[in-house]
């Protein structure tokens, strides 16, 4: 029992919380918990937080677990309009290890996406210019890695991810393994510039900041491989009108590639179309185990 | 559409993201989210917050938000034992207005309480040695207020609140208006120490924490007058043996009353008993709305 925690007010009830944690058993526990109380603390306490303004907090919270699925997960929507993904990103990869950058995960990727061989096609019927996606997945040496993961996910030409609407199946989601060249390649629609979901608190929020839901034309990338660190990142689309604003923070300069139209035709994979499509080439770079944690 | 908001790292991407909410029209909304984020921000670069630690943040949010319910408020539960619910109540009620110290306000309040006649008995069944529960609502000049909404609610001798567990209706819940004198009184069961919900996201952190999760022995007050600022506090027993070590860190020095043993007999309203039953009587002091803002 610790003596004399009665009668707390201001550093004494921070100090007392933070001495709370004490008799964890794990030392990483107690570093973030003391933090994680003194900045909260430190907030409340500079914006001299009202009790109507606590109990909309705790209301927004709520709320915004409520409305979290197996298939939206508003909390880290909400972590991404906060900065607080990007941030997290850029703590755990440095830029130094020469690896492709890292960008947000964002709340739509789905275990057990749909196998697609190497050039195949994972649109399923989303609407949408064809566009074919491809490159090497690489060392930092330059070295192709074969069997290295890529899962792929993005949203059609409406803007939506196939978990937002209904459909017969996984539209614009899947996975594939290199070749022995390092190579991966699928075909996709065009990805265009969308809304992030702001049906939700999220989007309460937004309005209330006086701020855009928008964010740029992006596909999304995971890559593992055994003995390197795992990739996960966009690759954006250069000239969208939203690479400086997007919600959540999240474009990096050497994340944009060119998404290059081409006329009705023949595609370099031999498939010919009677409308326009689109190819973007983009290399995707991993550093080892050992090259992460330096 | 804002410049340049690419390539973001530390201090930049948090400027970035305060900068984002410059386009609100509430400058409190501009205020606590500026905050809210350069808060947010230190205390993740202060840990170095990795990309799992923040998935399990994610992830405890999102079930603190799943399992509350219309009368389970895991998220005022996890202000509570963070000790941010206190802090704000000491904000909201500074200590020198007069008026009866504030505390938490529990997630276990329920709107719409049953009405109760002076000295009626709420316990409705619940477990619990029969207590009398007594006093006034006073004016911080000791003038009686007349007319005052007394809300209650408290535990049984089991630790549990009547929405804990199945019940035929409310039990140690309930509102009164005082009497011309001011004067309040109801019979419930004797309050007991008791462990605040442990089977949530909120116990699994007071473990990993090596807390205890035990409050000590208490009745909730909510107290409501036109003219006068609301009263939210708990009256707790002395001698209890978690008053030093509160969960929550509620306990207030001028809160503590004796809980009064009485031997089988006739109670103070008449009432006769063949097992020993309790008393405790307390005032509760109320500033007016302009005494409150001072």
């Amino acid at each position: 029992m610790r003596s004399n925690r009665m009668d707390l007010q201001g550093d004494d009830l921070t100090d007392a919380v933070v001495a709370s944690f004490d008799g964890s058993q794990d030392p990483r526990t107690r570093e973030v918990m003391s933090a994680l109380v003194r900045h909260l603390h430190e907030f409340a306490r500079e914006v001299k937080l009202t009790e109507a303004e606590y109990f909309t907090a705790i209301d927004f919270l709520t709320r915004t677990g409520q409305i979290s699925t197996d298939t939206r997960q508003e909390f880290v929507l909400l972590a991404d309009v906060l900065g607080l993904s990007m941030l997290t990103v850029g703590l755990g990869n440095p830029k130094s290890t020469g690896a492709t950058e890292s960008t947000v995960f964002g709340p739509f990727f789905v275990d057990g996406s749909p196998e697609v061989e190497l050039g195949g096609d994972i649109s399923n019927g989303a609407p949408g210019h064809p566009c074919l996606v491809s490159g090497r997945v690489l060392t930092t040496k330059g070295e192709p890695i074969a069997g290295a993961l890529v899962e792929t996910w993005q949203a059609d030409e409406d803007g939506f991810y196939d978990v937002q609407k209904e459909t017969s199946g996984p539209q614009n989601r899947g996975h594939l393994t290199t070749d022995a060249g390092g190579n991966y390649s699928f075909w996709a629609v065009r990805p265009v510039a969308y809304p992030i979901p702001d049906d939700g608190p999220v989007g309460q929020l937004l309005r209330a900041g006086g701020r855009g839901a928008m964010r740029p034309a992006h596909v999304h990338f995971m890559v593992t491989a055994p003995g390197y660190a795992r990739l996960i990142t966009h690759v954006f689309a250069r000239g969208d009108e939203y690479l400086a604003s997007d919600a959540v923070f999240g474009v990096k300069d050497s994340l944009i590639a060119d998404f290059v139209e081409h006329p009705a035709g023949t595609a370099p994979d031999g498939k010919t179309f009677d409308e326009p499509f689109y190819t973007v080439n983009y290399d995707l770079i991993l550093a080892t185990t050992e090259e992460a944690q330096q």
